[in-house]
């Protein structure tokens, strides 16, 4: 069992089919990588939350967690409510080790992808 | 001047932050390619929507655009709204050619690299 993971965090809908695109994510990530776990998790309307996940993987052993927000805008959630929500559990469980991720939006790497995506569908 | 281009379409919020991962994008497009006309649109609560930023093109000279929905869930807005907002301007537009992409989550390119940023930052 890996001692280490990433947890997709998204915002979720009430439409069932929101999800689709995070959990494509967390399946490549599985296919490609035994040594890590991955979950999603969600802020609201869709299952699981933030807390349920880590107390599953408390009691699978792991113990260093990623949080990666999975947002494209940087609004609000990202920049307030997680970062709390990560503060609390991190005093929850003290001997784990959170590290909350810069939202994906804003990673240099996916800013350019989308550009180069975008454009080329422009003269496509 | 350019007569096709690309309109980065995404949610819109509250919060004048929320809005600049996506600005980000636009910004790269504009410094590497000169060919093609690059605008932000929302769908609410920010400036400017998709029908002004259209009219503005067509104004310019504009005739191809490719609208490229700015979403990682794939819910109502991207599969529902933003096609019907297509539909509705194509037809006040009969001579323009509207081409709406593939929601920018969905595109196995970013699904990757995603996956990728994602599982490096629960080994890093």
């Amino acid at each position: 069992m890996p001692d280490s993971g990433v947890i997709l965090f998204a915002h979720g809908s009430r439409d069932p089919q929101w999800r689709l695109p995070i959990e494509a994510v967390a399946s490549l990530i599985e296919k490609q990588r035994g040594d890590i776990a991955v979950a999603c998790a969600y802020l609201e309307l869709t299952e699981p939350d933030l807390p349920s996940v880590v107390a599953r993987w408390v009691e699978q052993g792991i113990h260093k967690i990623s949080v990666m927000p999975m947002f494209l805008g940087a609004g609000r959630h990202a920049r307030e409510d997680l970062p709390r929500m990560v503060y609390d559990l991190q005093m929850q469980y003290p001997a784990l080790e959170f590290r909350l991720q810069t939202p994906i939006g804003e990673d240099p790497r996916i800013t350019a992808l989308m550009a180069l995506i975008a454009a080329d569908s422009a003269t496509e």
